[in-house]
């Protein structure tokens, strides 16, 4: 289904001898140096530059949210969902701030909006099913959001992206987000679950239940990473691991925020392992199961500023930092041209 | 000697509720509330924008380079100034993409440079002298080298400036931070001296006895800020640190880069304890002694990304988090905007 080539190491050692001959010590510039490695084998070795960045946010709702495992009803989805096209959510400072192109995607918010033209209508459902009780939707409601996914993506690379970032909107989705990691990595759901937005410990203790009682509902759909999107997934988490494919598909850097983008991250690269070295890791968030999933990628993500909000502001504030790192390999002068040897 | 007022406290409850009004889980945006708080607090708390940002690369050489303390000899210090006055250094890339204005001051480097207008002429002498035999430079240098300092910071804040960093250049200059750390805090060298950008065992601990035979030299003269300076300061760190308290005086902004900038600030807050409040700090460096300092003056950096470069690298990379703080502040909407009660 999905066909995605290795990044191309076949300059390694000559963009590495390009970092290395730039004027400052071996190294110095530490994380940027790795970063600019990735991005000149993802894009190529000679000039590698971003273009036209893009934030796809994916909103959707999740019948979860039903049984009280959030600090906010479902209905502010929606809510959030307005601000997002009024500009006014923190996803729209950041992206103006560092040149993102927003676009909203409705995968399943619990109604839909309409008169909204620059709301992306990707509706796989009016929310999922709550996955304590049922799948949260069917094998091939999580096909037919691959194939939308990728369909956007395909649009976005056509207009010149080489960089997608996903975000999400969904009250509930850190439930079906910590169900999909304890799924995926065969842990235990204690480890996985966490605050949420802030969440008390009670509202703590009844959302790990639940997901415990899903795991073991669904234990036998969780042998693959379809069944495991079917069984406890969100239509935004399922249409983000989709984006991913398509995106490393397209060979486009693929910027991944925080919990929630972790996890459709580790779907996503179960299904086509190729895709993990098209991925920088922006935002290490206070959500507890986080670094287990980033250790189990081997990310090191860029910033970690104790930020648990979502809609894809972890990756926003990183985009600068990948700027940087293309900046400084593209424009940086060499040893060689000052005559200094070091 | 300088009027350095505490910071705005009058409206920090009024602060705090905007923040905690804006479209968002309380505390969902982690570090950068604390900083959109204290940019309110510096700069006023309606609209605080950053204007006209300007970072000052203050250069010199020193004494103790002559001994086999780094990597590269000081012949290194004036072609890295070149290289800043064409534009190819790391620092000139980062501040073209954060819109930073760079300038660059001799403050002793070992021979002037002439024909070249854009560098700013505040030269203290042709380098230090070596520390660990006399000291680096009179009491009446330090002086006339925080009155300069004083003066550019007049200039920028004359040009609209309300936030400045401030980087170095100048080899050796790792050894003088890592001395002034060890008599400020009153630190075993050993806890101090890192590996600069890059030097190997031996060399370190040749670094590490030169500074402790300063430290013992000096002993004397080591009882107040202004003799640790005039014992084993830099002329770019004189500088840096009167810039520092000449900013703090204007109620500007101070973004402090690496572990240079730091122990500059840390002189700073000694000779006055209320521009603490007026720093934001950048990074968090790979150099040893680093998170030492970091912890006296009760300081988390922005970022970590395992840089070793100086130049004022650390804080450019931050400025976009900084624009982010006073972004959100300024333009989010707020829960009552949208109707949401969380």
């Amino acid at each position: 289904m999905f066909a995605i080539s290795p990044v191309n190491h076949e300059f390694d050692q000559q963009i590495q001898t390009n970092i290395d001959s730039k004027t400052k010590p071996l190294g110095a510039l530490g994380e940027l140096e790795t970063l600019a490695l990735q991005i000149a084998q993802v894009l190529g070795e000679v000039r590698p530059q971003i273009h036209r960045p893009a934030m796809l946010v994916f909103a959707a709702d999740h019948g979860i949210a039903a049984s009280g495992v959030s600090i906010a009803p479902s209905e502010v989805t929606t809510q959030m969902v307005y601000n997002f096209l009024r500009g006014g959510a923190a996803i729209n400072v950041f992206c103006r701030q560092a040149g993102f192109t927003l676009e909203v995607i409705d995968c399943g918010i619990a109604s839909p909006i309409v008169d909204e033209p620059e709301l992306i209508n990707q509706r796989l459902g009016a929310g999922t099913q709550p996955f304590h009780r049922e799948s949260a939707m069917t094998l091939g409601a999580v096909k037919q959001g691959f194939a939308m996914a990728k369909e956007r993506v395909a649009f976005h690379h056509g207009q010149g992206s080489n960089l997608l970032a996903f975000g999400e909107m969904g009250i509930g989705n850190t439930s079906s987000a910590a169900a999909i990691m304890a799924a995926m990595l065969n842990m235990d759901v204690a480890a996985c679950v966490g605050r949420g937005t802030g969440i008390d410990a009670q509202v703590m203790a009844r959302k790990q239940m639940l997901i415990e009682q899903a795991l073991h509902l669904h234990r036998d759909q969780l042998t693959d990473p379809y069944g495991v999107l079917a069984a406890v997934g969100g239509f935004e988490i399922v249409q983000m691991t989709g984006a991913m494919l398509a995106a490393a598909e397209h060979k486009m850097l693929i910027l991944v925020d925080g919990f929630i983008a972790t996890a459709a991250a580790l779907v996503a690269v179960a299904i086509a392992p190729a895709a993990r070295d098209y991925m920088i890791f922006a935002h290490q968030s206070d959500e507890r199961g986080h670094q287990l999933m980033l250790q189990h990628l081997k990310a090191k993500p860029l910033l970690s500023l104790g930020m648990r909000l979502g809609e894809g502001t972890g990756a926003a504030l990183a985009l600068p930092l990948v700027h940087a790192a293309s900046g400084f390999y593209n424009e940086m002068a060499s040893l060689q041209d000052l005559g200094i040897e070091i």
